[in-house]
């Protein structure tokens, strides 16, 4: 089956827009065992929309456009859709009736402008919309289905799970398994190599490769047509080679991000956890905090940027910082102990570098970050030089501070 | 002239891939005056991208193409626009030259693989790239112009600045002129009510509104396709006009993020900051030191999550704690206040709130967060009530509180 994706609005075709729709219905329809084949971005004027549709139309099994079904003049998928199939629009008392109870339900006379909004395709079948004015239309026709759903993102996904997923899933055989790995800690050519051979070339499995600054994502999909093959076996199968070439640099395998799955170990243990930042200027407790829950293991951040926050709240001794300087090893763990020290917690953070884009020196160049964890009975220390600008700097050091607080909660696991 | 943009690779119609290419181009192609009309993303098949560049050549005059262009068997572009073309490949010694030259100055010998990069369209000009192996093709045809641009971001910005964006400008008399509004502490409704009338509806006049929670943007863009129009002279217009609607709620015109406008306020004057976090968590913090520079004024932040680190660190005391609780204006402001002494800095921020999904009460709800702000010689504190999930309160918190400091530092501006 053959299937094209039309996102439909003139902001889409600014530098400013991204369609995210479009990725939303890519990885639904994947969970069908569909490919998407193309997908177009299309303004509201008639001309370009109906030239869009055409040669969609043309092309495609089902076509599904988002966008467009609003009340305003600029709204003209459902006209262009007529005009090219060359049916008629009815207007339907019901779907009115529909629209003037949702606006009655919120104490507001409906604009006379969404009367438009009950015009359909003739011999469309009507999807409601549980989340705004506009419906939905699914349009049979020469052998073909034309799926016409709203813009906005709730809107589109609300009636696309309850009308359009489970028809499409209907008698379909076809389904799709799909496992996504996160690791850090290597590059993306690191992966490769350590991988090679196992990258899945034949029919029916999806092998793709996400690369950024201190996290490379591996999703893993196995996908079929027709009834037989077991896809969930055949994706755990590849899961298993792919884990055992990876091993520990495999940190999530169920979507969660690094911080939530720190914030797990320390749940599991029953361990508390308190950081002090310096280059990181407070991403590491944000990261952190970004998990729900959090303050049940969170205790305290202290983001001590210059010298005599240092001193005053970690105790960081001022010799040691006039010895080693601020971006130094010793000042790392001094940190990291400090932060434990003070707030009571059994694991602290330290990490101070050098963020940039200024403040280098030959000797401490920007990128210069040490990471540092103290916990009962031990600390280390680790030096990393990180790559590209400030933003990136700063999550890459978090990323490698959560990463190390990570392995050791999983060693101390094994004892 | 009609411009239609092609992105080529599967992995863009897979549910990760954002095609970040096209927005780029999109906005340079807008600097000249020129919209695009059309955009498509298609997979490496062959029979697919030929289908979608036909299309695509017979709807528009200048077909940009992006992708496709490397050394694997996955890369078809040069082959299919040749075929659709009806002209012939040629092997171009040159550009192998030049290809195992790039290799050679790593030390390395050019995979044999890379010989098909040095295959061209017959008839075309060759673009040079300077940060990889691909070169680029420009084609004329048919009165059209044909452009094919490597994927990878970096080459490609490359090519088309040197190569591309000279010679569509060449001639041409079009241009824009483009004015970024941010905006904070209005709603989406609230603008559009305020800026009624001011609307642009005219041929050459755009106004794109992009909202997000704590942040609407308005894009100015004033084009013109021939010359006699001062498009900077209208777009100026025009943002005067806006500005008299919006006034305070205005922080930027230059793109610049509200950290990067609070920051740049504080080294005008001087003047130091310190930070309490409680629900931000450190996003606060994170935000202030993403800017480079930011270590002149930013002095310390305190991540008190817990009640123990509000009473220690900030000396919050513990019947004000038990009196009020720890979301409350009063427990706010003594944050700020604690924060400003502790660190010895002119401005302190105290934010408390509950980011949830849970810890909402019938009285403290989630999303209710008081943002306090303390300087020498007066106090202020606001109550919120932020909608959405535990981020976006989270966001929205730490926009309220930068904002209020941008205010009040507007404010000592005037005296």
């Amino acid at each position: 089956m053959n299937v094209h994706i039309l996102a439909v609005g003139s902001e889409l075709l600014t530098p400013f827009f991204r369609d995210t729709n479009s990725l939303y219905l890519t990885e639904r329809l994947n969970d069908l065992g569909l490919d998407v084949a193309f997908k177009g971005l299309v303004g509201d004027e008639r001309p370009s929309l109906i030239w869009a549709f055409r040669q969609s139309l043309a092309a495609a099994d089902l076509v599904i456009l988002t966008g467009g079904l609003g009340p305003t003049d600029d709204d003209r998928t459902r006209e262009a859709v007529a005009e090219t199939l060359n049916r008629e629009l009815v207007f339907r008392e019901d779907i009115l009736r529909n629209i003037e109870e949702r606006f009655r339900g919120r104490g507001k006379a409906m604009p006379s402008t969404n009367r438009k909004q009950a015009l359909i395709v003739a011999g469309a079948e009507v999807l409601n919309n549980a989340h705004g004015t506009a419906p939905g239309l699914w349009i049979s026709a020469e052998e073909k289905a034309i799926v016409l759903l709203p813009g906005p993102p709730q809107e589109m996904r609300g009636m696309f799970e309850t009308s359009v997923w489970p028809r499409l899933a209907l008698g379909r055989t076809g389904k799709m398994a799909r496992i996504v790995f996160k690791t850090t800690g290597l590059t993306e050519s690191e992966i490769e190599v350590r991988i090679a051979g196992l990258y899945p070339k034949g029919e029916g499995r999806r092998l793709t490769i996400l690369a950024s600054p201190g996290q490379i994502e591996l999703h893993i999909a196995v996908y079929t047509e027709t009834d037989g093959r077991d896809v969930s076996r055949e994706a755990a199968e590849l899961a298993d080679s792919l884990r055992s070439r990876l091993g520990l640099h495999v940190f999530s395998e169920d979507g969660a991000e690094l911080e939530e799955v720190v914030g797990r170990l320390l749940r599991e243990k029953g361990k508390t956890l308190a950081a002090a930042e310096s280059c990181t200027g407070g991403l590491i407790g944000h990261r952190i905090t970004s998990v729900a829950g959090s303050s049940s293991y969170f205790l305290e951040g202290f983001v001590t940027y210059g010298n005599r926050a240092k001193t005053g709240r970690l105790g960081v001794s001022e010799d040691l910082l006039a010895a080693h300087g601020a971006v130094s090893p010793e000042v790392a763990l001094a940190m990291a102990e400090g932060a434990r020290r003070t707030a009571g917690a059994d694991y602290g953070l330290g990490v101070t570098g050098i963020a940039g884009p200024d403040g280098g020196t030959p000797d401490k160049p920007v990128g210069l970050v040490y990471t540092a964890l103290a916990w009962e009975g031990g600390r280390e220390v680790e030096k990393n030089l990180f790559l590209g600008p400030r933003d990136r700097v700063k999550f890459q050091s978090s990323q490698k501070i959560l990463d190390l607080l990570r392995r050791r909660l999983l060693q101390e696991e094994k004892r």
